[in-house]
Parts: structure tokens; sequence; C-alpha cells
């Protein structure tokens, strides 16, 4: 047992790094999902159970969570976007449902076309709805950090909506988007400063960070030293735009581990399988990811003098 | 007048960066460090007066400093190898000079082919010959954070290498090179830890990191809320070895600027400027640079929606 304490990563790269891929075949997300589940993760973001002439390289979503080996101790989630959605990823036996909806009026509108405010109404049926079925819910609160439509957005905003996906839907976990790479450690500080203020239970709460700013790693340290003990990665960094390699999307499980370990925390991974695993993603998409530590090995490993 | 706090950011693209680069003409160099003096830089490291058959890239380093146009408020700096090479910095104006040595012994013997203790025998023999002529010195301490043949370096044995060259040479500053990209936000706090016991002032030294691991704006960020308020930084990110993209090197001035600005701090720098000298970087060595905001702007860049 390790006396450090621990912190959790939980991977989204079978979802939220392959949605904007060219379609991979079932097998081959099964492959990935079952390399991540031989790490040490216990959160490993699944499938989306979403329409696929939405999102096509998510079809298949079904086949996924019927193939994969579930490993003791790690928990599949689904994202949902709506009830017809929900009932697809319980009948496939989802461990948790993500429901997301966006601080961003804005983004919200364009993105699922409801307001802020309709989408904590969706979140309060579908949290029923999985919880009538013992499946625990988490609110995904997308442009938390900043809407690249509408610029900052308020702290206290993201606090409101914080509250009442806690208090009105009775979701068991939030966590918070940075959906367009703005997040920074100032703008991290203001809004955790701004969800203390509504009380808000930070063991419920975990971090999603992009790289487009190089602000990732830095952005997990501020959250780290405030007490937030979950965050989001992605293996091998997948997620970021492939067509414009500079627009790194998600902060990668790799890097994300190997900092989060050096600080003294216990994440119960085993960077050298997950860098397997990054390899495996790597050939999946047929490119070199971004990940660093996956490139340069963790900074431990010494060269022959 | 800014009533910000001031952060020095140190540009060293034109030496660290292109050293290991193809020979960039003398002409394109000086374009470069002209470019760099317009942004509101107020130190570049513009060359290097090492023998050319060493550094092939750093050749015509003199014509390189007769050719600039010197701005005002704007420190051109250099690093020498010997007291050869400080002559010639010094005969070619240079306002500040550099002189490097490596905390790990193996790096030094390897490196410049000295022990450490010998190298703090040419720091002194240096930094006398440059006061004669009325030009401050900085000591630069490599591998200050780890070395890729021996592994950790000890915080005391960087704190005892520091003082030495401050009590024994007697130089105006001192930085600490990551090396091999190995400075974790754990080890910077152990560094700084280490030279306050030996009463080291903060306002005397300079950090400057790798962006190997990922971790240099995290490191970047701990050095700030340490109190350290001097950072160099690499236009583009030039400093990587160019024939292994995901082998990054400096961290980019880009970043940087737009990190320290967006905590509140004055860097004097116009980060649109900056972009046009990184993208000028990009032209000269023909290739896209890792630089973040380099590619995707600052965070307050919003898009129609």
């Amino acid at each position: 047992m390790s006396t450090r304490e621990f912190v959790e990563i939980r991977e989204v790269g079978p979802r939220d790094g392959l949605q904007n891929e060219d379609t991979i075949p079932v097998e081959q997300r099964v492959a990935l999902i079952d390399a991540l589940s031989g790490t040490g993760l216990r959160a490993i973001e699944a499938a989306s159970f979403v329409h696929p002439k939405a999102i096509p390289a998510m079809a298949g979503s079904d086949q996924v969570m019927a193939g994969i080996e579930r490993a003791e101790g790690v928990r599949y989630r689904a994202l949902v976007p709506n009830e017809r959605g929900a009932h697809d990823a319980l009948a496939s036996r989802v461990d948790e449902i993500e429901v997301v909806m966006s601080i961003s009026e804005t983004h919200n509108l364009k993105n699922i076309k409801m307001t802020p405010d309709d989408s904590v109404g969706q979140v309060v049926a579908l949290t029923e709805l999985s919880h009538a079925h013992g499946t625990p819910v988490e609110a995904i609160l997308s442009t938390a950090f900043g809407c690249a439509y509408e610029g900052e957005v308020d702290p206290a905003r993201v606090a409101h909506y914080t509250r009442r996906v806690f208090d009105e839907a009775g979701v068991d976990a939030v966590s918070f988007g940075d959906t367009s790479g703005m997040a920074s450690p100032r703008i991290v500080n203001a809004l955790l400063d701004a969800l203390e203020t509504v009380d808000v239970d930070l063991s419920l709460i975990g971090l999603h960070f992009h790289d487009t700013r190089n602000l990732g790693l830095a952005n997990v340290l501020v959250g780290l030293e405030r007490g937030v003990r979950r965050f989001d990665a992605s293996i091998g960094g997948l997620g970021g735009c492939p067509y414009s390699p500079g627009a790194t999307g998600n902060v990668s499980t790799e890097d994300v581990v190997h900092l989060v370990e050096d600080l003294g925390y216990d994440t119960g991974i085993d960077l050298d399988t997950l860098m397997t695993a990054g390899h495996l993603a790597e050939e999946l998409v047929g490119r070199r990811l971004p990940s660093a530590v996956l490139r340069a090995g963790p900074r431990t490993r010494t060269v022959p003098a």
C-alpha cells in the first residue's frame, strides 16, 4: 500500500481523443481501451452514445462496450447527449454517465442548441434516469475557463451552474472543460476561488485541460496546489485537431502522470505500460502524437556518458 | 508607467536557439536580432565567441555584433568559452559576458574538458578580464536540475557552486540551465530552497528551462511564485534538436511572455510584435517551430460565433 496521496488521472483518449479522428474500427478502439485498462488507470472514457451522423468516429460505441475486457477496479465511462443516448449507454452497462453543457450561452446554443438553463433541465432528467439504474452521473461544464466566441467567462457564472447541477440534478461529480484552451494559472485560481465561495466540495470535481497554449501542465499544478485530486488526460495527447498539428488539444496522460508522480502523489499508473499504450495510440491514428514524455521518456531516464 | 511588477524575459534564440541549426547567414541572424530588438525585450543573447570549428553556426559572431542596430535599453549578450573568446566578445562591445560551467562533473568533463573546480577558476579569470573592461558577467550553471549522464544533481551542490562563483569570481549574476530537460516543479523548489540556505539573492539569478517533458511553463510558474524575476526563453522555441522534432528544447518566448503577462506581471514585451519575430525565425530555419502561442495566438483571441 502506498502512503502517498492518491490523485486520479482519468483517461479520455478513446472518446474525446478519437472523436475528431478518421473512424478507427471498433476492434482497434477495443484494443486501445484494453491496453489502457492494464496501466493502472481507474477511469477510462470509452465511448460516446451520440448519433453516428453527428460524430461518425463514435459509431459502434455499443460494440466497443461489449468488446472490451472489463478490468477490475476500472470504471468505463461514456458521454450521452440525450435520453436516447442515456438508454443506450445504460443498456451497454457503462459505469458512469457523462452529460455535457456549456457555460457560455453562445457556445451552448451553437453546440447543442439549448440555452444553459435548458441544459440544466436536461442534466436533471438524465441524472434521474441514470440514478434509477444505479449509475452515477458527472456533469461536464465546458467553456469553464473561457469561450472562443465570448472571450472571458465569469467564474461566478461557472460556480452558479456548478451549484445548480449539484443541487437541482443531484449529479455525483462535476468536471470543468477547457474547451478552447483558454485556461491559465490565473483563471484556474479564479475558478477555484469562485467554487469555494459557493461551498463546492473539491473532492467531487475534476479538471480537464487542453495544452493549446502550453499551459496544460502549469494548470494541473495549480489545481493540485489548490487541492483538486482528479484530472483528465488523453493518451499521447490524442484529441488535437489532426489537420492542424500545432493546435494541440488534451494534455497527454503520459505528461500528466509524469508530473503528478514526480510531485510525490500516487496515481497507481505504471508509466512504462502507459507509454506502450501511447505508442499503440500513435499506430491507430497513423501519426506521431504530441505527448512530450512519450517522446523523451521520464526525467529519470539517463544515457551512457 | 506600468504599476505591475517587472519580470525580465531574456531572449536566447539567436545564440542558444541557432547554435545547433544549419548555419544561418550573418545578415539573417542580424535581421532576427533586429526584429527581436523592437519587441520590448531588454536582453538578447546575440552571439557566441567560440571557435567556428566547434560550433559552425556561430561563426561570424563579430560580424553579427557589428551588423545589428543597437536599440536603446537592450543589452546584447554573448557566450564566451575562454579568454580568447572573451577578448573577441569585448572587442565586439557586447553588453554582458556569459560563462558556462556544468555542475555535473561528468557533463563538464565531457563538454568542456574541465572539472567543475577548474571551471570555477576559469570563471574567476574571465570575470576579472571582463570587469577590467567594465563589462558585467553572468555564470551559467548547466545541469542544475539534473544530468542526462549522472541523473539527479544534488541542489546543495548547485548552491555550493553558486556561492563560489559569486564569492570567488564576483560574477554579477547566475543563471541555472535545465540542460537535459530534467527540471520539474519539485526540483525547482528544491533548488530554490538550497539557494536560500546559502543566502543567494534571488534578484541576481535567472532560470533557463527546456520544455523536453512539457514542464517548462510549470517550472516558470514555480520560479515566479518563489520570487524569481528573470527567465530565459527562445523565440518560437528555437533550440530543440531539429532532427528530432519531439525533443523540444528551450521554452518559447511567446509562451513565456503570454503566461507571465496573464499572471499580471509586466514584461515590457509586445506579444504581437514578438509573434512576428517568431514567424521570421520560422522562415530562417525553414520549418514550423514548437511555440504553442505562436500557433494558437493568445488566449484573448476570439473567433466569430
